[in-house]
């Protein structure tokens, strides 16, 4: 199913994906996006934030349709599933109504988030925030990926308008309901032998970065006596933050980190070190950040996002339509995702997870069997079915 | 003495300079170089490697020449003297014996190497070491710098020929003694209360890569139990450094590190670390080294050098001429030079340091006032005086 797309962005040397916000691979899989609704005579549309919307039938604030979709950008060196495999099932169960002769009684929408992932400008679902309003549009502008480029440059560059972003009603009004499909990233599934599930709630979650100073230094004259090396301070608290993530039941993760100046012969200035923590349980995300920032020189949150419990009765809905002869299991997650951002700006929201036998994601090993996509597909098109009835 | 340089290649943030081998910045300060030598009459070579010798007199195999000089690139936000000082003084010392009516027995020449510090490529000292034939030309052609390019591609951007490059017994057989002043990596000429000192060795030092391998994987599904991350194990390595340089007597220093693919939002699948480690005792370097390998999944010895006693007559003559009155105080050091490449090759060769207030090296916040340079220029000239009579 994903084939047409395994070519772009795809480090050959790996065989993970490079899909940055903006970059050439994000303009290919948007022109894949546009050829995919020009095909099937749906009306495109790009708001003004970035994200993509092609509806078959034409919403009107009175007559808000039912949305399904993902996006298309990957972290780095991420997986072919994670967000793709939402945007092609989407397709993929329109083509199923129109063969099942279905005449929606609500337009329906596939929509494709801008940067999801948050890989370039730190800030995840950052198409679903601004359209929400859940992140300001100065601060979006202003962030820097690392090349130094702000999102305003980047944006201007491909043509789009960056004055323009922001919080966008008219565009959240033909929302009425929106369902997101996704590969699993976890093995919940598997534990209970089922292609599809359901989301029951998202983790609180959120991302900090940690700043260590010290005083750069020559790494052969300096005495160790002399030193002022934020290395050490920032190893302690990688170290303790795996032991209180433990303490706490959480997780808490260093996957990027910046040292400055780098020169493998001195003694670096600073250290940058990104932590993401999530857990059931705000309390214990928050206690644990507590901890950890007693490390370190300076520490700024990021992003954060509060629980997202998942509309019940949609969940339910899904739950029961999705599952056949036995309600599709629900499952809790600790993945961000833009379904999670327009719950909480108050839009019905719902996911539908597809098995992933390994559980791995944001990796290149990250796996969903044929079959159990294409039981995907199916139980996406009779939610909408149901939904649109 | 610094002000005509003090504007190429600096990061005006910082104030920190950024003169990598073969950038702009560097193409600028070798501008800068033939113009001195130009100015001077003095006859410009740049040899094989891409080291520059400006000539006093015109060196012949058997008639060598005293050769005095330094670098002129920096660690990346390095300081304004390592390097530039030594050239600097060079061309100033020429001028001093000029005004003293000195007719040279023997040709003086300036030299300036070629990517002292290794900040772009990894292996420091690359151009002494490829004229004297202790690194291969075919591992330094392959070497690649950040963004993937090799050494090789570098040097035919620039219209040299890589090719080419390797050790030259015709520009070796031209330096009879080479005389490197460098501003002080340490404190030891203010403990002496000194302008000016002598080297007596250079500390056996290595660069060590570690490589931490683990599994990429999502950092807000993937459970602890059920991670391989290998931040962890590098972050407890860098802890043991500190540990066994303390116990050991030497100091190791982690100044570099890589985190692939360096997403946010997941465990990372590798971290490289780059390991620095010099010590009086080579022994206890090997020692500490092998120690931490263990904690590794891979180590790989990127550059090693060996203890560098300089020429014991040679140091003693240049501390009893340099000091004037009472001899200049001699002193080891734990940075590497080109001159310590030479003398290991087998040229007489010694260093004159320059006192730094702080010490700090290897930054932008290095120093060295204005009387103790002048102080190093007489110092200089008077040695060339004293070993060209």
């Amino acid at each position: 199913m994903l084939e047409p797309l395994a070519h772009i962005g795809r480090d050959p040397k790996t065989g993970g994906y490079l899909r940055d916000a903006w970059s050439a691979a994000d303009l290919e899989l948007r022109e894949w996006f546009a050829g995919e609704a020009g095909r099937r005579g749906l009306g495109l549309r790009e708001d003004r934030n970035g994200n993509l919307w092609a509806w078959w039938g034409d919403p009107s604030p009175g007559r808000p349709g039912v949305v399904t979709g993902s996006h298309l950008d990957s972290v780095r060196q991420g997986g072919a599933y994670d967000g793709p495999l939402g945007v092609v099932s989407a397709f993929a169960a329109l083509d199923l109504l129109k063969d099942r002769d279905i005449s929606p009684s609500v337009p329906i929408g596939v929509a494709c988030f801008t940067d999801e992932e948050g890989a370039r400008f730190g800030v995840p679902c950052m198409g679903s925030r601004l359209l929400t309003g859940a992140l300001s549009p100065d601060r979006a502008r202003g962030l820097t990926d690392d090349s130094g480029d702000t999102l305003a440059d980047v944006m201007k560059r491909t043509g789009r308008d960056p004055a323009a972003i922001g919080r966008d009603d008219e565009t959240l009004a033909a929302v009425g309901t929106f369902v997101e499909l996704h590969v699993e990233q976890g093995r919940g599934l598997v534990t209970e032998d089922r292609a599809v599930g359901v989301a029951s709630a998202i983790w609180p979650h959120g991302r900090w970065r940690l700043d260590f100073r010290g005083r750069a230094d020559h790494a052969g004259t300096t005495r160790l006596a002399d030193r002022d090396d934020p290395m050490l301070p920032f190893a302690r608290m990688t170290l303790a933050a795996r032991q209180a993530a433990e303490r706490l039941g959480v997780v808490a993760t260093v996957g990027k980190t910046r040292v400055s100046p780098g020169n493998a012969n001195a003694i670096p200035g600073l250290v940058s070190a990104w932590l993401d923590v999530r857990g059931a349980s705000e309390r214990a995300v928050r206690e644990l950040v507590a901890e950890l920032a007693g490390l370190a020189t300076e520490t700024s949150e990021e992003s954060w996002t509060p629980v997202v419990g998942f509309d019940a009765g949609l969940r339910d809905r899904l739950a029961r339509v999705a599952g056949g002869d036995t309600p599709a299991p629900i499952l809790p997650t600790g993945a961000g995702h833009d379904a999670g951002i327009l719950a909480t700006a108050g839009i019905p929201s719902a996911m539908l997870f597809v098995r992933n036998p390994t559980g791995v994601s944001h990796s290149p090993d990250e796996h969903a069997e044929r079959a159990d996509c294409e039981a995907g597909v199916v139980a996406l098109a009779d939610v909408l079915e149901d939904l649109c009835r």
